[in-house]
């Protein structure tokens, strides 16, 4: 069993890290830039050391000054969260090197699913249904365009190193393919130091349906069900929810089937999401990508599930067997999540740093908050923007849409602007109400103030 | 259906009944005392109105005020929460006059379970077990004497209006019994307006087992399982937890049908709990009392049923048939709440009123926080001293312990001795571990931080 866990990142996702820890007798080490140094994962851990200047490339990414923290400390393993390092192969490599448990899939595996082809490839091997598009990275103009001829346009353009919404464009005609085509690999070779792009056919009007997924190191995979992200802006999630409105029981039978062949196909360990595109017209589904880590919206699977979703990372890595097979999986009630970022919604989502003078999570029945914030804590503006995830549980989909209204009405944040209007206007939006929704609802809906 | 509800409480009750109206879109109607005009219930009610001087009788107490608000304001109901008025059959029969729903049994089912000796009776004549002790209020010292022989010392006398652990003492032997029936007298007039006192024979080494109910208008009674709220200090409770360590599935409905029947016997509506003197050595239950009300113990049963009380309290009200039968109701889980007061453990538990500087409740998956504190808030001297319900919830009774353990050791309030110190070391306590304790288990150990 793990004895002390380095914690390897900040704010909401370590102090949820801590938490799981302390429940499992488990010691913790946090770590911090400078510009963390009075963030609440610091206060919570029992041991924290700083480990370099506020930039995330001198601290939170930084491997020598991390490994050094876990050697010198005794830490048994490293858990990297989301973001930083977590889907970071060469980190997963030193770890091993190191003879430290680096809580996650291994570098193999990670590189397998990190490398967006190859992903691609990989799934279509196994059985996992694949978009339409490229055999592996696009070598030059004219087969990008002899492709997107044969597929046919729209079509959508990735960074193969990309992910999280990053380093993808979508292309109407040859035009736009030609100028997205370059300025995607400029951007991927900046970002993430690999230029290859490749092409896909573009399914507009769909939903972001994901399957979470638990592995064992014993080759035991089961699926905890769906999790409905059509809710996003520019890309980036802010509203989730588990069971998908969407999705039937057989549906979600066959889809979890198809992320359970996922992460066979990687001798995959521990817990990861599979990202697929769901045609809510034709239930037809296909694999986006696969986070191999614990994601942002991990909560709203707990909420029916029962299961402790960091817990299990940290018994996994402990060598522990899966204790769950598939039909003991049991989906009870509805969960949704709403990440509360510190911007001003009114003003294109400009983030909005600053001290937070007055701070009350809200509480009761149904109700969790996980947040990294305190009364009187000045968040910095180095690093994302959430302040809060705010999950509600309900017997029904009605009952955590009214109490997750609720809970927004009584969450007092003062001194910073938040996204907690935008969020309530959401809400009480009928096409979120009724369900019937994909990734272009908020593009197609302005829920700023002014609309109204 | 209910369309305005007003809230004849303060504190986390009344907090906790205005977030279930805004689930169900009931406006609310906050009333407070002079005292309390700052109180996080008068921020989230839609309106709200001092009723009155800081002291109870002229305020939570002032039926005229609270019944001239409700008028005023169009309240078509009012929920009494706990305490105050919440068993008071005057009042019930008042709000029945002025035709305003109160939520709540019938003031007559609440005499019948308010006046001790009747309800010991109605028990008897409804097949429920109870104590051997006397028929019925005690007519003088002869009587009292002569039955204290027959069932055996100790015996304990209870004034016939009392409840919730007030106006009861314990007598081993005939000078202890005539001693202590003159001063529950003399007490129980002063408190309760009724000096009558009754004698049960009393049972040491029991634990403290209650069983929640819910009645409709209709004749409908289910029960949702058992309470062991055995840890008390002074037969006030301090920690209460679902299911009992002590009760098997057979006891748990052998007891739930008792309690079934106590309830139909008096035709009660609503939520209501009866409780048991449980003795773990022959399995034994007896009736101790109904409180004709919901408790402040009420969210573990709600963690571990996914049924929301309060909500079912104002649906019932509103006329609505229970939507549950008995085979309906599922047991998930354990679930525990630490009553967090505003007290001096090291100083014998005194009260410790005063200004909150810092506070920021415990968060993260199974915890569950029910309070009516915020950053800044003074706590008034004038009345009870909770300051917050932590309720955690896990898979196992370890896992709803250790989970408590990380929420109250992460809970920050500042300003005030709060009893978190004494609860940890409850939660440590290796006989409460092993869920092996009684009634007496404080009495007989000192967690005082002396006693390490």
């Amino acid at each position: 069993m793990i004895n002390k866990l380095l914690v390897a990142n900040r704010g909401e996702i370590a102090v949820r890290i801590i938490r799981a820890c302390k429940e499992l007798g488990v010691e913790t080490v946090a770590v911090y830039s400078e510009a963390d140094k009075d963030a609440l994962h610091v206060r919570l851990a029992d041991e924290a050391y700083c480990i370099g200047p506020t930039a995330s490339k001198d601290s939170y990414l930084n491997f020598t000054n991390i490994m050094s923290v876990a050697t010198l400390t005794g830490s048994d393993a490293i858990h990297p969260g989301y973001g930083f390092l977590a889907e970071n192969a060469d980190f997963a490599e030193l770890c091993r090197e190191c003879n430290v448990t680096f809580v996650g899939p291994s570098a193999e595996a990670i590189n397998k699913m990190g490398i967006k082809d190859v992903a691609r490839a990989t799934m279509a091997d196994a059985g996992v249904p694949i978009v339409p598009g490229s055999d592996g990275i696009i070598k030059d103009k004219e087969e990008a365009i002899e492709l997107s001829n044969k597929i046919g346009y729209p079509v959508i353009i990735k960074a193969t190193a990309g992910g999280g919404g990053k380093g993808i464009r979508v292309a109407k005609n040859e035009a736009e393919l030609l100028k997205g085509i370059a300025i995607t690999q400029q951007e991927a070779a900046t970002a993430f130091g690999n230029p290859g792009v490749y092409i896909e056919k573009y399914i507009e009007d769909f939903r972001h349906v994901e399957i979470q997924v638990l592995a064992d190191n014993y080759g035991h995979v089961i699926h905890l069900g769906e999790r409905d992200c059509s809710i996003q802006r520019r890309l980036q999630k802010l509203l989730e929810e588990t069971p998908s409105p969407a999705i039937s029981p057989e549906k979600r039978q066959e889809m979890g089937e198809a992320a359970v062949k996922a992460a066979e196909a990687v001798q995959y360990s521990g817990a990861g999401t599979v990202e697929f595109i769901f045609d809510p017209n034709t239930g037809d589904f296909y694999f986006m990508e696969m986070n191999t880590r614990i994601q942002v919206e991990h909560p709203v699977t707990e909420m029916v599930t029962g299961i402790d979703l960091i817990k299990e990372q940290i018994k996994v890595a402990s060598g522990e067997k899966l204790k769950y097979k598939q039909e003991d999986i049991v989906f009870n009630g509805w969960s949704i999540e709403c990440r509360i970022n510190a911007e001003n919604p009114e003003k294109n989502f400009m983030p909005s740093a600053g001290k937070i003078d007055m701070y009350l999570p809200p509480g009761g029945l149904g109700v969790r908050v996980d947040s990294a914030v305190y009364p009187g804590y000045t968040i910095p503006p180095f690093y994302d923007s959430m302040i809060a995830k705010v999950i509600t549980y309900g017997n029904t989909r009605q009952e955590a849409i009214d109490r997750m209204k609720r809970a927004l009405s009584e969450f007092i944040v003062e001194g910073v602007h938040t996204t907690i209007p935008f969020h309530l206007r959401l809400l009480n939006h009928e096409t979120f109400v009724n369900g019937d929704f994909n990734t272009k609802f908020l593009e197609n809906h302005d829920l700023t103030s002014k609309s109204e």
